[in-house]
């Protein structure tokens, strides 16, 4: 009967960039989620969870082109015709929850949230339309010193995580200082804000088009990618063009002065990030390089508050032991987002991996954030300071992975113990049960098939040992233990039947009432 | 000018039947997962993730109705028209993983999943649109060992949870029951399905709408609710419909026969389900209780087939130590769900607590589930064997809560160090930082206000104590610990200034170099 339905039955299938996630990612990501969150608490944040579904307009989202209302966002109509929207992130919720609580909220507050989004995008290699984020923010302080907890907290997180200190570095940098050098070429004020925002589109797309014939063309009159799409420039003139370069690059191009350019001959002036920062001999600090760049926004009332301010920011970092190869200034950082007004922070692992091609790639930002003062306005008609920041889950988790600093695989599966004789299920569901009772992990095989299957089941499981018990071992009162990764061992080396007789047993027969100390000899025969 | 904008600023709201957590919740509610997972894993479940966006055929929810796409799921179209729903169960996305992976999966393939699920009805008092299960599954087999392990599994998460043996029980029954009663009456057969369905739905509703003028009038004509609307009966005749009582109230009868039975003169048929179960002296257990069963289902195979299997499942139990207090045979369990197969459960709390209003509450179920075997034959076309039980996290919570055996609140805020000259921030940060590596929770005051300001933050986030430096202990290189806790405990009691002063002080001052000592002294007095 079932087999006639066949055309009527679903395909079993996901919806493209969904993806289950395994036993072993479920548990690495607890492990990584379960530090992150202690990092945070230690930090005085405290945990906020707020729903999936939002209304689109508390998201900031407007859906007035009805052909396509999912763009960018999965949404839909509730039955009273409002809509509504699957969250994009997690900080337009914490936007709505500040403002629905304002009154009754401690200031600052400062609050964590773990937690899947949804992106309703075209998805690619690596880009998912389910993804976890992690974030901590501080609401109601223009403090800057908010902003120096913020790279703490990142900095302290990835060490937390086991990445050495010289495998990451938190670079910061601020709006106010690229605002400042547009305001000093003439694009400040209301009326510019636009072409602002195209040079702040532009210079974002550094990491993946380069300066040369890249960024620079996107400032001034526009480029055609490798497609034949055109995007238009910002129309910025050459001057204009070399000024922002010289604020964007000052990274780089201070490094490019080091010994060892000589080195790079080919060097295509992609953005340089590589371990601690010298020029010639000496090493630029956070200090020396802000004082750099303020040359460049000299003029520039925004511009010089933003050099300020990244003292600030500076000089409580340094005071709680962060220095500046963990925390660095790096102008090039500017944060695609819109909305950030201040300070804009990167969390970058630096060191480079082989990946399956045997190719070095570096992983590059694995979070980020920066100061937002606009996003609680949006409800409640005054400026309410906010800075945060957000780790992306599986980003993070793949960096871990390759740098060989995911955690041990919990994986080990259960002690199995198996069914030799069926009518004798209650029998083995006891064994199964003392060991459970004394800590250990354990089942028994629930299927209905033979000796051979329920093996091949204990492998498939990881299984560290089977528990055995026909009849000849109760008549004698005993149980079997059979340790499967001694086994697999002694049958991948061993080729001697005479060594393997007088090698160390994979087998034991004890007395029953020795089962869970037998059981715990294997295991602890396994551990670490 | 923000001001001005006011007509076009979106309300901060949420759509109703949606909430937000706050922070004491979500740790309690982490903690309580987490014992959860602790059982779930010594049984040999292994965790597994699905996104919370699927197929909407792939969930089993078929749209043709496109008046009313949302009808129960949340649903949209993609970018291709094919329909999506978020999914409103961990079940139906178990199945569609398990037909996808088949063929790899071991089999029985076990796991266990937490997660939200979202259903799109109409919210009321605790009914909410989003709400978190926890599941376990056990998918592959007809071995009925694989429900007695269900009940087990349910009956340990109670008791790791803090419930005692005495609060609560695992109550089982088996479709295979009511099912061959319904065959004894001649309402076997395929073309029997209609009305076997408005019978289970009947009698799901016993607890809501008790026996007497509910169930019955369900069973047989049909039945007007407060409301006036009708609800079409199943149609059957009073001796069919004295049948169904008798099983389905067997537990019931047997209990009206206990010497109690005087004290309840207003006894209303409404199902009891009161402590350990006695008829007279005698203590009825699942064996003897199913064989006074057994007389109902005579003449029907799946009748007496169920009364086997629940005999097995009974062996196992109590070979594992799980007797009949704790895992009780109760025939008016039958779950509302129509894919259920064979055994069912429910996790019900016994014990009896007083309500806000004073009024005495049973909170009943808080889990359930059963054996389901067409769910994967849905992709597959064949059978496939699978029981579950699921878990309603908020409920049980709320239980907990009741009971009062959620656990410590953790929410002791972090230790505020308080900013009292606005220049010196660095020197705050840097004994902030002293404090949490010391692992002590910690955080300077990050907002910008005075002095009064800052310890009404302090109080306003639980602080267990402020640390405070102004320019008098600076000079002498001291800092004062102040001690919230103790301090409010002295401000209630203590009305006399002298006793104030000699009483154990709420504030200390000690060299910097002591500052973590002090601080661990007051976080040793008000611990546990």
């Amino acid at each position: 009967m079932a087999r006639s339905n066949k055309d009527t039955r679903p395909e079993a299938r996901l919806p493209r960039g969904l993806g289950d996630t395994s036993a072993d990612e479920v548990r690495e990501t607890g492990r990584m989620l379960s530090i992150i969150r202690d990092v945070y608490e230690s930090y005085g944040f405290e945990p906020l969870e707020t729903p999936a579904i939002e209304y689109t307009d508390a998201l900031g989202k407007f859906l007035p082109d009805q052909d396509r209302p999912n763009e960018g966002v999965f949404s839909f109509q509730d039955e009273d015709e409002q809509w509504l929207s699957l969250r994009y992130d997690l900080t337009a919720p914490l936007a709505r929850y500040v403002a629905q609580n304002f009154d009754r909220l401690p200031k600052p507050f400062r609050r964590y949230a773990v937690g899947p989004v949804w992106r309703n995008e075209k998805p690619g290699p690596g880009r998912f339309r389910q993804f976890t984020q992690f974030d901590a923010d501080t609401v109601g302080t223009e403090n800057i010193a908010a902003d120096a907890e913020i790279c703490m907290l990142a900095a302290d997180t990835m060490e937390a995580l086991g990445i050495g200190k010289d495998e990451f570095v938190i670079r910061f940098s601020s709006r106010k200082l690229l605002d400042g050098v547009m305001e000093t070429m003439g694009l400040g004020g209301p009326e510019n804000a636009g072409r602002r925002l195209k040079v702040l589109r532009a210079v974002d797309k550094l990491d993946r088009l380069g300066w040369e014939n890249g960024v620079d063309l996107l400032l001034g009159k526009g480029r055609k990618d490798d497609s034949g799409d055109y995007t238009s420039g910002a129309g910025l003139g050459p001057e204009q063009i070399a000024k922002v370069r010289s604020f964007i690059l000052a990274e780089h191009d201070a490094y490019t002065l080091d010994a060892q350019l000589g080195k790079r001959p080919n060097d295509q002036y992609k953005v340089e990030r590589i371990g601690p920062f010298y020029v010639g001999d000496r090493f630029l600090d956070n200090y020396a390089f802000i004082e750099n760049v303020r040359t460049l926004v000299h003029g520039s009332a925004l511009g010089l508050e933003g050099a300020n301010e990244l003292e600030e920011l500076v000089d409580v970092c340094e005071a709680a032991g962060f220095g500046s190869k963990r925390v660095r200034f790096a102008p090039s950082v500017v944060r695609g987002l819109e909305y950030y007004t201040g300070p804009v922070f990167e969390a970058e692992i630096t060191r480079e991996v082989k990946n399956e091609d045997g190719h070095t790639v570096r992983f590059g930002s694995v979070g980020g954030g920066g100061r937002y003062d606009g996003l609680v306005e949006r409800f409640l008609g005054q400026k309410v300071h906010a800075t945060g920041f957000s780790i992306g889950v599986s980003r993070l988790q793949a960096a871990l992975a390759a740098l060989g600093r995911a955690g041990p695989q919990a994986g080990a599966g259960p002690v199995v113990v198996l069914v030799m004789e069926k009518d004798r299920l209650a029998d083995y569901q006891k064994m199964t049960q003392t060991l459970r009772q004394a800590g250990i992990r354990a089942e028994m095989y629930l299927g209905t098939a033979g000796m051979k299957a329920q093996m091949k089941y204990a492998d498939k499981r990881g299984a560290p040992c089977v528990v055995i018990q026909g009849g000849d071992e109760r008549a004698k009162g005993e149980v079997q233990i059979k340790d499967l990764i001694e086994g697999a061992k002694a049958a991948a080396t061993i080729k001697d039947s005479k060594e393997w007789r007088e090698g160390r047993p994979a087998q034991v027969s004890v007395p029953e009432s020795r089962l869970v100390d037998a059981v715990r000899d294997v295991l602890a025969r396994h551990k670490g």
